[in-house]
């Protein structure tokens, strides 16, 4: 394989601060992000500049940005696998151009391409994909059900070509989004586009889990080990190794009802404190949770039907990585506030990893009370490229 | 007065950062964000935090944020000065403890309220609300006009109260905005909010002013003195001494269009390099245009129409002070997104700071080939208040 050199350290590091609550660290200012895959020497020189190029693409593992957007395309009649693959020669380029602080190829705006600011830009497969482009015989994936609970809008879900763009500044990652919109012109129309946010590297303090607008600490739980949760080593098509799958559900919050809600019974639903994040049988976000203690009336002290007792998985290797943001937008005239997460997640095998924790949830979990899935979709990812190779190359070359 | 004791020294140094161009500083970790009207020592134990209390509401000064909100409601009828003022009262108390990283009185979500970053809430308000409340014979102000090549629409224009909420954190902002729209929901009605980004602090190369979505640095040219071109001293109603006007007009780019013109093209049209801000006759973004230059063949350097030339203002006295956010909200299946500028200016005399510059610019800016304004709104800023007292005091009271 050509290209910057990999370390097994770097890797490794990776690993480490993703598990480690995937803490946004600011680091491109004191120091560096970490990903997996990243040349050392190379990030050292670019600090601002989270690598393009390696196994894996970048905007997985990496540490989340502070802003996300995640624009779905619907793949234009007449496309065919040499077509598609223009297109994502045509992005692949771009995407390691304006990484890097670079203009893009065809960028009538050059001035702004000079501040990365820990831009990624990381490409999916949806199940239309392969079918379009008659690739159905390669096709590791299929849409996800619609789970219990479910209120999914057309406008928020499916799609055949994600491209998630994640980045430490607004104005970066709008002209980024404009000039993949453009590229994609040609091939594909635009299905969805879903912005979030999340606080910024300064405003978290750190070690601990950023708050969602629930006010829950939201991604406590986290994989230890990416290689075997997150990216895809075996069993499936060979142009997918290194590569992960990604779900997102757009979750609304009926944040009026929270509020009508008192600290108890929504810390019960959640099964944490509201306050530190730790488990209700524990002292620190990161204690295990005790599922068997019991209150001085015998019930659990984690109710049945807690969110983190549906959800919890035993086994490290099978947790999924989630990377979630926050939205905010249409407020009535009456001053209700359409606010909610954009839950992502990032694992090796869909049905043993997300579906049935879903399933779970979708059954009983408590805080289903305050909050309605709207949209869903799903995503294979392929693995990263070389400096000379581009996303998807092994698929559609 | 009551309150913090205010320090002749604090006011200048606000003023002076502000008129440095407006860089955003990120301050809030390195040192602190500087106000007009704040106590130097209160604010040295509370890094992260601006001032809510001082001689001028914070967020006008105050070197911009990352984050802006702008909510603006009518009032329900059957408003009477007194009931404006108890929620004006309601209004100032939240904005004062959210301000200072504390919850709100009824505020569901205290946990949310502990990251201050930043965070500014700015009352204003509009034509219509002295109207309302039965106080026409103290209203300041009118509706402007609608200039030439303007495009108004009702759900970007007017409104009676204006909140400003600005800061560096998005999940701190949208807390505050719920808090804020609640507290409001008994007297008035949400007519529009108006969402903006400008660069991070992080991402802002120190000393260069920020560059909107065009390309263009904007803001370049400040008032010196923002005790005459800001604050209004008197000659209008004494409850607004220390208050001052703001204008807020949406502004929608054609980046399309825009994107298609050539660099040449852009810059004789601004009258300044898109590089570096320089204006065509000069080397660096601060130096001073020379309007008298000709070329080769004996044509202006800067044309007659460039968008600089008509926008100036010779007496700094007179320069209004500009605090724009960018925003970026629909994109079409054919990939066109609606991006554009929420410009946002304050000065002490709206009709020879503001509308006389607006008219020249309206009748022949070359940039209007590529920018329609879309909304429009003013409101009258009343002065700050003390730790006891509560903004509109003095007119509601």
């Amino acid at each position: 394989m050509s290209g910057p050199r990999l370390s097994r350290r770097g890797l490794l590091a990776g690993g480490a601060v993703a598990a480690g609550g995937l803490a946004a660290t600011g680091g491109y200012l004191t120091g560096r992000g970490t990903a997996p895959g990243e040349s050392e020497a190379n990030a050292a020189e670019q600090p601002g500049t989270v690598p393009f190029h390696g196994v894996h693409q970048a905007g997985v593992a990496t540490p989340p940005q502070t802003y996300g957007a995640f624009v779905a395309f619907d793949l234009r009649r007449g496309t065919t696998r040499e077509s598609l693959g223009r297109l994502m020669r045509l992005l692949t380029d771009d995407a390691r151009r304006l990484t890097e602080g670079r203009a893009g190829l065809a960028d009538a705006q050059p001035e702004l391409a000079g501040i990365p600011a820990r831009l990624t830009v990381t490409f999916g497969f949806g199940p239309g994909l392969f079918t379009k482009a008659g690739l159905d015989h390669q096709r590791p994936l299929t849409d996800l059900p619609e789970f219990k609970g479910d209120r999914l809008e057309e406008r928020w879900s499916g799609g055949d070509l994600l491209v998630q763009l994640c980045g430490e500044d607004a104005v970066t990652l709008a002209h980024a989004l404009r000039l993949v919109v453009k590229d994609a012109r040609d091939f594909a129309t635009v299905r969805w586009v879903q912005r979030g946010f999340r606080r910024s590297p300064q405003a978290q303090p750190p070690g601990q889990t950023q708050r969602n607008l629930m006010g829950q600490l939201d991604g406590t739980v986290q994989p230890v080990d990416l290689e075997r949760a997150v990216w895809i080593s075996g069993g499936g098509p060979s142009w997918l190794k290194g590569g992960t799958f990604m779900v997102l559900r757009r979750t609304r919050m009926d944040l009026e009802k929270w509020d009508a809600a008192d600290e108890a019974a929504k810390e019960f639903a959640i099964g944490r404190k509201l306050a530190d994040g730790a488990p209700l049988t524990g002292d620190g976000e990161n204690d295990d949770p005790d599922f068997t203690a019991k209150d001085f009336a015998g019930f659990p002290v984690i109710d049945d039907h807690a969110h983190i007792r549906l959800a919890r998985v035993e086994d490290p290797a099978l947790r999924m990585l989630r990377r979630a943001y926050n939205y905010e937008e249409d407020v009535t005239p009456d001053g209700v506030v359409d606010s909610g997460l954009l839950f992502v997640s990032y694992q090796a095998d869909l049905a043993r990893q997300f579906t049935a924790v879903q399933e779970r949830l979708a059954g009983s979990d408590l805080l289903n009370e305050w909050i309605t899935t709207t949209g869903s979709a799903v995503f294979a990812l392929p693995p990263g490229c070389t400096e000379t190779g581009w996303i998807g190359e092994p698929l559609l070359s």
